[in-house]
C-alpha cells in the first residue's frame, strides 16, 4: 500500500559553468560519513582542520576565519552587515553584476551608498575610486569584486587595499571567483574583509561562504554601536561557535563541513601555488582555442580572470541553441550572460576540479561540431589545435 | 614532495540529542549525485518535487513554500524579515531558549518587541497571549515556538493561530523540532508563516530551513514600505526563482537538495501519520522508561514534544560525566540543557531516522549501565523493562 516516490538520478554534467563546478567524487564520498553533532568534540577536530586550511587558502592568520552556513551571497551580505551600521558611508565599485549586489545590499544595511559604475569587460580603476574615495569625508567602507563572475574581470585588489586604507576605509573582496584560482593574499595586501564560496575554485558543492576578517575589520565590529541587523550571519557572535569557546550559535551544515574538508585537503596536497597554475593554464589554452576558432573574448586582455572565460557570442548565433545542444548532446553546462550581457556572451568556467586540460579540449570541440550547424563556419580542429599548442608551451 | 592531510573518519554515533538527527544511509548516498547547475533544467525536476512534498509536510498548498539555503536560525531569521519592518509591533511568546531568540531577531529587524515569558517547562498560555494582544493598537506580528527544542515543550498552535487572526496579527511559528513529528497543518489551522530546519524530524543533515508562506504574509511582503533588509533571506526574490521564471537569486545547495529530497521521499514512502505515530509510540516509551528508573520528565506532561524529551538530572549526578561516558563508552549523544537549564535537565531527541525503538532500549540500557556508577541506584533493567511495556501496548 505504501506510495514510491521515484529516483532521481542527475545525468553527470561537466559543469563549465560560472559554478557550481563539477566536484571530485572524493569529496562527495565524504558527504557519507556518519552525521556527528555540532557540539560532539570530534567535529571540533574537523572544524580546526578547517579553519587551518581555510588560512593557509586566505594566506591569513585571521583569528576570525570560518566558513558561514551559507552561499557565496550570505557571504556577502555578512560582510557589509557586520561593519555598516545605518548613515555609514559606503563606496561600492561596480564593473559587473555582482558589485551592483553588493550596492544593493549596502542600502538594505542603511548605508550612504555611493556607486562607481565602471564599463563591463573592465576592471576598477583604482585612480576612479580614489578620487571618490577624496570626495567624502568619512567612507568606513569600499567594497570591490575581485573576480567579476559577470564579466570575467580581474580588478587589482591589492592597489585597492592601499588606496582604501589610505582614506581609513575597510576594504571588502567578494573572491567567490578568484579564490583558489588566482593568488590572494590577505594579509599581505592586507584586505580587512574577505569573502568567497565552495563551489567554484575550491571545489567543494554549493552551500558555505568562507570568510575572513582582519583586525580592522573586527574592531569596526567592537566599536558598532546598533546590534549587526542579521543575527544568523553575525560574525561576533559565530566566533565563540569556532572559538575556543565553542559555545552554540545555530546548528552547521556537518555533511557541507566534511565536505569542504576534503576539498581543502585535496587543495593542500597538490599545492596552493600549482593549483593557481592550473587554472592559469587551463585559461590560456581556452582562450587561444576560442580565438583560433574566430570567437573573440569579452574581457580586456590585460585583466582576465582566469577562472572565468568570456566569450562573445558571434553573429547570427543563437545562445540558447548552442547551450542547449551543448547540455543536451554532450553533457557539458557553459552558461549565458547575467544582466545585460545576455545573450551577447558566454561565460565558460574552469574552476576547480571542472579546470582540466581535457575538458578544455572537450568543450572546444564540442563547439566545433556544434557552431557550423548554428551558422558559424569553424574549421574544424583548429580550436583544438590552439588549445593543444598552448598547453605544450606553458 | 606532495603534502598529506589525515583523512578524517568520524565514528557513528547514535544522535539523540536536539539535532542533528542520525541520517539514514541512504540519504546520506543522495549527496554522492553528480552536482548539476542550479539552473539545469533536470534540476529543476528536483526542485519541483522537493516543493511537491514540502507541500505534503507542510500540509499546504502555499505558493511560496521552499527550503532556504540556511539552517533553522537563518528560517526563523526569514519568517520575520520579510514582514516586519522598523516601528512595527511585534508579541513575542517566549518559553525558552528559542522564543528568546525570536524576539532578538526581531528587535533587530527595528520592530518594537513585546516579550511574554512563561514558565521554562510549560506552554503557551493562549489566554495570556491573547490579554496582550489587546493591549496594543495593532499587532502586526505574534512569534510562536510550536516545539521548544530547549525544554521540550508543545505549545498550542492551533488556538494560537485563531486567536492571532482574531487580533488581525500574522502569526509566525517555529515548528524546528515538530515538522515531521508531529501534526502541523499549515492550511487547516491557517498558520501565516512556518519554517522548520531539515536536521529533526525531516532527517536530513543541517544546512537547509523549509519555510511556508500563506497569502496574509504574502500580502504583508508585498505592501511593504523598505525593502526586506536582508537580500540573502528575501522570500519574493527568491520566489522568482523557485515558480516557473527561475530566476538566478543565489547558488542554491546542491547536494543538499538531493538530501532533502530523499529524506522527504522517505517520509512519504512512509506515510506522515506513520511517522507522527512512530514518534509519539517511541518517546512514550522513553518517557516510560526513564520514570521506572526514578528519573522525573522536565516538561508539564500535558504539554510534551514527542521528538525532544527533556528529563530531569537526578540530584548528585553530574551532567557531564554521564554524557561523557555515553559518548565516549557507548557513542550515544543526549544533550545538556541549554541556557538556564545547563546542568539540570537532559535533553533527549528522538527525531527522524533516530527515531527508532531499539534506540530507545539502547539509551535506557546504557543509562542503567552509567548512572549507579555515577551516585544514582538504578534497578538492573527496570527502564528497559517499562519501555517495552509501553512499546507493546502501543
Amino acid at each position: 500500500m505504501s506510495e514510491r516516490v521515484e529516483e532521481f538520478r542527475p545525468p553527470q554534467r561537466l559543469l563549465l559553468g560560472p559554478g557550481p563546478s563539477s566536484v571530485n567524487p572524493r569529496v562527495l564520498q565524504a558527504m557519507t560519513q556518519p552525521v556527528l553533532g555540532h557540539l560532539d568534540p570530534v567535529f571540533f577536530k574537523c572544524m580546526d582542520d578547517v579553519y587551518d586550511m581555510l588560512c593557509r587558502l586566505f594566506r591569513t592568520s585571521n583569528k576570525m576565519t570560518l566558513p558561514l552556513s551559507s552561499t557565496g551571497t550570505g557571504g556577502m551580505e555578512a560582510s557589509l552587515c557586520n561593519v555598516l551600521e545605518r548613515g555609514d558611508t559606503a563606496v561600492i565599485a561596480i564593473n559587473g553584476f555582482f558589485g551592483r549586489r553588493m550596492a544593493d545590499i549596502a542600502r538594505r544595511c542603511g548605508a550612504d551608498v555611493h556607486t562607481l559604475e565602471f564599463p563591463l569587460g573592465t576592471a576598477i580603476d583604482p585612480n576612479v575610486v580614489e578620487e571618490e574615495l577624496k570626495r567624502h569625508s568619512h567612507v568606513k567602507v569600499l567594497g570591490v569584486v575581485h573576480g567579476e563572475t559577470s564579466t570575467g574581470i580581474l580588478s587589482p585588489l591589492e592597489e585597492l587595499c592601499a588606496l582604501a586604507h589610505r582614506h581609513d576605509a575597510l576594504i571588502i573582496a567578494d573572491t567567490v571567483s578568484s579564490l583558489g584560482g588566482h593568488e590572494v593574499a590577505v594579509d599581505d595586501w592586507d584586505v580587512d574583509i574577505c569573502y568567497s564560496a565552495t563551489q567554484k575554485c575550491i571545489g567543494a558543492p554549493p552551500g558555505l561562504a568562507p570568510v575572513t576578517l582582519g583586525p580592522r575589520a573586527t574592531d569596526a565590529m567592537r566599536n558598532r554601536e546598533t546590534p549587526v541587523q542579521s543575527y544568523y550571519l553575525g560574525m561576533a557572535d559565530l566566533e565563540t561557535y569556532w572559538s575556543n569557546t565553542r559555545a552554540y550559535h545555530h546548528t552547521t551544515p556537518i555533511s557541507m563541513m566534511y565536505a569542504l574538508r576534503e576539498a581543502l585537503a585535496m587543495m593542500v596536497e597538490e599545492g596552493l601555488e600549482n593549483r593557481i597554475e592550473r587554472h592559469a593554464r587551463c585559461a590560456a589554452a581556452l582562450r587561444a582555442g576560442l580565438q583560433a576558432m574566430g570567437i573573440g573574448l569579452f574581457a580586456d586582455p590585460a585583466h582576465h580572470l582566469d577562472p572565468l572565460t568570456t566569450a562573445v557570442i558571434p553573429d547570427g548565433v543563437e545562445d540558447t541553441n548552442v547551450r542547449t545542444r551543448l547540455l543536451d548532446d554532450y553533457n557539458i553546462e557553459i552558461s549565458g550572460g547575467l544582466g545585460e550581457t545576455r545573450g551577447r556572451i558566454w561565460r565558460i568556467g574552469l574552476m576547480g576540479d571542472s579546470c582540466r586540460e581535457v575538458n578544455v579540449l572537450a568543450l572546444l570541440s564540442s563547439l566545433e561540431r556544434i557552431l557550423p550547424g548554428e551558422g558559424f563556419a569553424v574549421e574544424p580542429g583548429s580550436g583544438v589545435a590552439a588549445a593543444q599548442r598552448s598547453l605544450v608551451a606553458a
